[in-house]
């Protein structure tokens, strides 16, 4: 297995090389794609992710790398990269300075290191496991929140919803203090930076989920599924990340009622 | 009647003193109220608002002022401020950079000059009746997307749609390429700027609009009301804007049909 430090060390490489590339496309006129599941892709989204196969194939060959744009290679390696070269594509295309690139670490099913990086605002999270969660260097936490109904909650969008999902959402959207919509895996690291305090979503795949789970978890915040299981690489695509566990609690009694 | 250019000229300094406020307020804790619509409030929005009003006081003090945080006055003048010292303020207790300072300045209801600031990103938009819209100083200038299907599609929210304009919506949602939820005057902004395509509200304020028709239309894009009516200090709320003519005909024949 490689050193943590090795991995959050090679991980800034990527995203420096990856910020380059992205603000290069930003707001430029750029040919859009829709994938079989309706969402939108870009030459920004394949350029990216194929660079960042080049590098990790280059100084890790063995691993495993799984990516949202290209086949996944060498899945029974016990060391894997899971790639989001551009999350919030939506926001990208719109000109929104919220979309990132998310890269993940995994060791035998368990996410070891995270990276979120948003290069035009440059705002770098990273976080894992012995690993506080920083921006840019500096240790960020959690919002002390304790209640619902003092809570900023984000979710990516409703439409992700099916209709007993809605309704569960629906039970915290009534006693949420504020409810804020969009935003993908920055409102992840907005949770680690303690701006908002819960964040809900459903239909994630595994590039949307993995590097956001360490830096939740390494901020010392609480993430789940909506079963309340820790998250893996087979888990459902369900999340709830809170800032305190008594929040967590509150969540999960609505979400379940 | 103040000259545009002594106008403009006074806006930058109000815009340049906001955005100093701003940045102090934003993403550190704040006290939150929540207003009778159920829209959030902070002492960021009312702080800006104060000052606001005080600088346009002293150098223009007969006339008018609206904002959104205190009462009305002067409202007869033939030269009228409107102000939304923080538009977007979900964005903004969230610590998203989407929020703006919006400021118009209106002649005999007619709606001369408009700025939307947005302070963390250091982004300016300026435009008018005769003035060409620029972004920090640089001319900007729609898509020239001709057609829904190929189109890029902001709302602020559809929570404010009531059932009619939401079945009037879902029909845009249906034939648009990508649709984006969230960024309130933000998005007017990325439209003027050639990003996004359509932009299409409801529920709107007078400090929330006034200050993106100005901008949208001297970037050389079309705004209406969901009638097709040009946008005044009497407007109902609803607000069309498209890079192309084409396209709000378009628009505006789905929100009919």
């Amino acid at each position: 297995m490689s050193e943590p430090t090795e991995i959050l060390e090679f991980m800034h490489i990527l995203a420096d090389r990856s910020g380059e590339l992205l603000r290069k496309f930003f707001r430029q006129p750029l040919h859009i794609d829709i994938k079989t599941d309706a969402s939108p892709v870009t030459e920004a989204d394949r350029q990216v992710e194929a660079m960042l196969r080049t590098m990790i194939g280059n100084r890790f060959p063995a691993h495993g790398v799984r990516g949202e744009e290209y086949p996944d290679t060498d899945v029974n390696h016990l060391e894997q990269w899971i790639l989001d070269p551009l999350d919030g594509t939506r926001s990208f295309i719109a000109g929104l300075p919220l979309f990132t690139t998310l890269i993940a670490y995994s060791n035998n099913q368990k996410l070891i290191v995270g990276m979120i990086d948003q290069p035009v605002l440059k705002e770098r999270w990273t976080g894992g496991v012995g690993q506080q969660t920083t921006l840019n260097g500096q240790a960020v936490q959690p919002s002390s929140c304790q209640s619902l109904s003092k809570a900023i909650v984000g979710t990516t969008s409703t439409t992700y919803f099916n209709a007993i999902q809605a309704q569960a959402f629906e039970r915290i959207n009534q006693r949420a203090a504020n409810v804020i919509l969009g935003g993908d895996a920055y409102l992840y690291a907005m949770l680690a930076s303690g701006n908002i305090d819960v964040v809900i979503d459903t239909g994630l795949k595994l590039y949307d989920f993995c590097a956001v789970v360490p830096i939740v978890t390494g901020a010392g915040a609480i993430i789940t599924d909506w079963n309340g299981q820790n998250i893996t690489l087979a888990s459902d695509g369900t999340l709830v990340a809170a800032a305190t566990q008594h929040l967590h609690n509150e969540i999960m009694e609505l979400l379940n009622a």
